[in-house]
């Protein structure tokens, strides 16, 4: 099987692209998507986004996350290195945690309409306590807005241990 | 999508509220909510609590605990300082671990009227032996309680490793 | 809500009585129980007991092991302390590791009656080998019957890593 | 509840048997078993063997695996030192990994007639690739048949984390 | 039961051949399988694959990932160090990640045709960001068919912890 | 040897009174010491504290670390149930960090009058930074002044990893 | 010992302070500092900053760290909250890793004049390669300049496990 | 270089011995030694002990540890068996954690007479706060004396985490 | 204090460069250093590349490692990118691993003349066994080669645990 | 700098060759040894090799360990495959874990005479102990003689934590 030719690759214009700037205010239009050329077989994409940052929307004090989001792909796939300058956009955005959870993935429902989806925020504490937000969706009508609500409902049985150290 | 606005924070008194006063008898007054901007789909909201301390209520020594709550938020959410407030009320006060969890579960589900809710208390050992209480609640006649039910039924099948050190 | 008061707390004998004797021959009369105050919610108490060590049966050879036991209570619950010297008195007892395990469930199944119990003993190696017997019980002709078959069908998916180091 | 008495010990002869002889050549004549106490209660008993070795059938390099295995005893029980000298007979033997997994269950279903088994070996690396192979067996024409299938549908969701070092 | 004789180990030619070849360029050619000698019990095979290298189809850097594959035998098993040969024909090959994962897959099941298999990537960050694709697949018109429906509905419910150091 | 007597254990009063009286405002006269019956040999004693509570000076919020008390003992040890019930006095104490773990290391000096002795407190985060105090001290014009400056001079070359979780 | 009294903090003008502002320019004078007060004993401060972020100076993409600040005080300490404002102000500044770290500490001579200092930054990897700057600085003329350059000899002899992940 | 013949091993009575009775009152005389057959070379030998346990001389209750013995021999090693037998005569034998760990240390010295020997343990908390204490000695008038003491003077610079659970 | 300018910044023609062709023949010539701003004070500056691949020299199967580098700059520090494209060029060279530390050392000995530099590489293993050499080198006629004498005689006193999973 | 070429590579006779013979009884004849292409500059090569396993030489039990060797070499380095026929060949070979250490130790002496060499064996657990020895050696008359004690001084600070399991 062939990898990638150029003409594959003519839609994804960030990846590699010495010019690009960085806007750091909170900018979805920046999202690039490319085509799922395994689209018989159903598959799962999972981000792991340790370097999110954004602000409080009444102190102005920043708030950091690790972000972990995963999807199964319809016709498109986001493009890794539009989703870095998406995600970077949140820098100077102020919200809250569950807020942004939220968004970052209506964001990407929007961008790829994705069979799946799920966005997941771990966030550092503030006065001792940590906020981590789990938002998912399925798309309407199919078999996969059921896999979300089963998905929701299994949802992290074995926290992970915090001891804010 | 716009980030919180003034108004919607109105209703958030304690965050960034430099007056606030630290009442150590329980309290569960001190609990603020905010509204839910995305009803539309259903999420998770996790707290990490890993500084949570009250009294034994023979002897009057006291005790330590890492306290997870996780629920589904139905109109409104827990703010987050208000929680703080709140678990710091159970400082000076006398109850067993198992009643901990359970009144802390109670109280929160008078708040925010969720979905949902769980919390899982996993104290430190007295006597060379810990003990970690975990209770949960679906809304009643909803597909929610068969939720709380079903987490009961398969909750901590790997208990974590535990050598008291 | 108020925490146990005195009354609620009488029969709690063992828990911060100095004058308590230690038995290390097998002596399951000294569990006590006290009442459950949160029976309309099923929740699960859970204790971590590392300290545990008996006799092997046949040379005598003392076994240590971590002890991991899981409940539902219905009226009653263990009273921690009583648990204590309930798990010391094996200290000078003989049996197999599979017997202990069993042994110790029977025991609180007679004290409690609780809706649904598990027991897990992780014992370090003898020979190169470690052992780690697993049961587990719910009341007959209640939906905890059917909790127990299902639990021990999908019981340790994820054996943890040992090295014998 | 009474430890094992000496006749309940009688069938265990290689238990602290200090005449013991080692065999190097596969030998699973040495198994023993002995009675299971707790037969109304279904349980399960699992082996941690992190110090197995055999050889390869080609090219006569020893290899090594540390080897899990879990049972749901009907009437018997194997005798652990028994198990120990079975799974040092593979020290000179050659099979590949899949091979040494598949005969060692047969082996003890031949011994027990368990309800339930099953046996994941997880082998150091060879050329910078390991393999674990997992089999497991219920007992035809009972529940246990489909709780084997059960286990295999959902087998290691999370493969743990290798990186040769 | 035997191990594996002369005449069974005949297909397998690369296993402890010396003058092997290294093929960079991508080559599927290079797989070869064997026989399965226990066909009358499904059982599972997962190969540790840490050390994958390919190219970025774009900017020609290289990518690391580690790789890990599950598969049920049907009457073929494929030979290890042929599937390190496979794997290290990568090494100059441009390929996304989502590419290469699904590519693997495929080549496999041409090779065994396997009942079920799936293929897990995790590589190393670009830019902040990481990427772990994973795909399965169960043999059409069987219940394999659909394990791979019910794994892929529930995989990776707890993304491992990513801090990119 | 022998064990310790009755009457060298009268100067313990604290371990295993069970009338003890939890005093929450800062008490150092709560401390007792033993006698030292090896002191012809010089040897440490580490105490592991990892539930020390105290107030903040400013805000009266609660501040939580794990305090590591290290000693030499000259003729004298310190009691560890009466080190339980200063620690616990702190509890609502207001000062800073810095200021408590001097203060800890100087009532232990002036209970026990040690060769040589440190104090590691290591506080959970406020602002996303932790602050972890560190002092020692060894008996003036002796060899132990000069352990204590080597020991300070070499103090933590490797910081433990933090990440607020 | 008391507590710091009211005078005592007068001089701390930003811990518990509600109009503080966030200052994302590089901005020095917003450090505090407080008075020492065991200065008879050399004495050990650690902060752990995990949520330090800044820019690339060519690139201007976000850069993140842990930075670890050890300090043995002279009169003064630094107020951690000003601290905290004091690394934000690194936010959308752009400089070189080894710059930032070495920047930081020379400020914090400025703001203390410290007997000890010494600054670790961690970094996350860009091209898969991570960059850990440490600089440290004892005040001249003393026996705390020895000390920095026996620390910078012996630095870091265990470089901490890398893999990106 | 042959391996120890029978005459070496006469001297070893214990090890292989079935008929060995378990004395579970303190019992110093069922240590063994053997000789060194490598004295031109100073070595390390090390004994990791996690499964020491003894009793509180004051309340009678079960302390448990873990026992490090670390030493260089001189013209005698002490033989595994016998010191597992040695350590098991403390299970019922009371005395202050302190106290063990020295006396362990003078018995290992009367037995081997070694060149350097060092004895630390590891308890379990009682009250929250566990105790390590650590013991050490080097041949008088030997270069092993110094050696000794700097050991001592350095002695565990990084205190391990403990959190009690 | 400024970050780095546009002057400063000339030197550095790799860092965002889009145009860079990657060289998979060892390539020395790539490396690029710019000036060091902080000469006045001694620094660590450490790379962790846990992404290097070369052949074996024999049998051209290829290698992996994690590769740490620290040193003290003199005038001069590398430039990041370009360490990552020197790093490449061994992707396709054959050479052993004791050879490979050595010569990365001595390149970036010529290219920055730095005070002193250590070179640690990690590889995985082959035949079961793996291997880490490590050279350094300090400055000669200067204080840094003693430097480099007790490095090495230190090195390592404490070999990371290695199970190859 | 070049690679290996194949001159230099003749004397080493056993990497990639199919023909090897494995030989389980002790035979320190199949060493090879190859020549230090960096003479000019003292370094360490550590082998790690946790695939040891021996025979008790009263038992005849099989014994297993990880095996740490490190070295700097003078004008010759062993090769690694003939390392591992050398440590096979302990398979069926008896002796305490004492001697074990020190053998391999002097025949890798006899083998290279390196400059520095030690070897620390962990074994596993035999009746809930496990043995650790640690020998070293510089060469006579030399600077590298003075390193071995200081080495052996200073050995093992931190034993790792042991639990057997
Ligand atoms: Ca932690
Ligand atoms: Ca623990
Ligand atoms: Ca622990
Ligand atoms: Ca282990
Ligand atoms: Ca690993
Ligand atoms: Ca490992
Ligand atoms: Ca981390
Ligand atoms: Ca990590
Ligand atoms: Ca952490
Ligand atoms: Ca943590
Ligand atoms: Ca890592
Ligand atoms: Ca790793
Ligand atoms: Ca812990
Ligand atoms: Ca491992
Ligand atoms: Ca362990
Ligand atoms: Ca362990």
């Amino acid at each position: 099987m062939e990898g990638r030719n150029e003409k594959e690759l003519q839609e994804v214009t960030l990846l590699g692209n010495q010019g690009v700037k960085y806007n750091y205010d909170y900018d979805p239009a920046v999202l690039e998507s490319f085509v799922n050329k395994h689209p018989e077989n159903d598959y799962f994409v999972k981000f792991n986004c340790p370097e999110f940052t954004s602000l409080c929307p009444k102190t102005g004090q920043p708030d950091f996350a690790t972000i972990y989001i995963s999807y199964v792909p319809d016709n498109l796939l986001v493009e890794s290195k539009s989703l870095k300058l998406y995600l970077l956009s949140f820098r100077n955005h102020g919200d809250f945690h569950e807020d942004c959870v939220n968004i970052i993935m209506k964001d990407l429902i929007k961008l790829m309409d994705p069979k799946y989806i799920e966005v997941w925020g771990k966030f550092t504490p503030r006065g001792g306590i940590s906020i981590d937000p789990y938002c998912n969706y399925g798309k309407e009508g199919t078999k996969w807005e059921g896999m979300a609500e089963k998905r929701l409902l299994w949802h992290d049985m074995y926290p992970e241990k915090i001891d804010n150290r």
